[in-house]
């Protein structure tokens, strides 16, 4: 798909992280970084900032496991990882987890390529729906907000709802801010000052 | 996981199906139903109503792939795919068409279990993001046709936004109807005679 892509390949198992590389290389991916080092990842993926992670785990223990899944809520990328291993429980702890494309029992270098775009698509359709939520989630807010912003001018001016509309527009308008964060501010205060 | 979890397996390759069949019993799940036709299929499915679906396809050209893509998006089912090669666009498809796991070029026995607990994990999550996104929606339209319903009678009545409330909410509980359906109609109504 896009040949410039950045990818970051964990793995602390050398042989296993030359199958990937080279499944990488015969897709056309060149610009693959290998990190060995298993601690401080969360860092190290943020100063590399990465397209793509591919996880290499062979054989990982519940608390290996449990600690690259601590790393991978944490980075918000399309995430491939492959294990040879897994139980009913891990799978679904790796999807709760963010991870994109889990893999047991599937590596080689041929099925690198698709697994990659797989990862990649899925983030993709997966990020398109947590944000249509996000949206639809403040926008709820924001209503309810206004509406409460509403309320309380509507009773402490003794003012209709269209006025107290009016008021809220107007004064956004003065200084220059959005409808939402005068309503806002109007709630926070009113709590403050025991209204 | 669950052992009496009903299975559809699609496939018109009786080698190939039975790669997955056996796969299926050693992980313990014998409610498989086999199913060699390839039309007709979403009627199939409706009638068998499996808790699963399998679908091999081998190497399908482009238009089995998107036939059965049409089949896959009908049908509220977790999917699990095989299929011997694929390129970014099909992958790409595969997850836009609701398939959970679309696998290239992985089907060994082995590896059947892990992908349908996969699958069924991935379907689970899927479907808790997509019902709390049509929540958030529908709670967004109601408070706005509340909101227009109360506009409405503000208007034509010459009451507050309380009155108004009270009001949809009294003939609701007169009605024994929700307060959104009073709403609804209003605005409806409010329309047909050309408020």
């Amino acid at each position: 798909m896009t040949p410039a892509l950045s990818i970051l390949v964990i793995d602390d198992n050398q042989i296993r992280a030359s199958i990937i590389e080279q499944g990488l290389r015969d897709a056309g991916h060149f610009r693959v970084i290998l990190v060995h080092e298993m601690d401080g990842l969360v860092r190290r993926i943020a100063e590399i900032d990465p397209d793509v992670i591919v996880i290499d785990l062979e054989n990982p223990n519940r608390d290996r496991l449990e600690h690259m899944f601590q790393v991978t809520r944490a980075v918000q990328r399309p995430i491939a990882m492959f294990v040879d291993q897994s139980d009913a429980g891990s799978i679904e702890a790796a999807v709760e987890a963010g991870v994109s494309a889990y893999v047991v029992d599937g590596l080689k270098k041929e099925r690198v390529k698709p697994i990659l775009d797989m990862a990649i698509s899925r983030f993709r359709a997966y990020s398109r729906l947590t944000a249509e939520l996000e949206e639809a989630r403040n926008e709820l807010a924001e209503r309810k907000t206004i509406d409460r912003a509403k309320g309380i001018l509507m009773k402490t001016r003794g003012i209709s709802e269209d006025e107290a509309y009016r008021l809220l527009r107007k004064t956004a308008m003065n200084q220059s801010r959005k409808i939402i964060e005068v309503a806002q501010s109007l709630v926070i205060a009113s709590g403050l000052l025991g209204d």
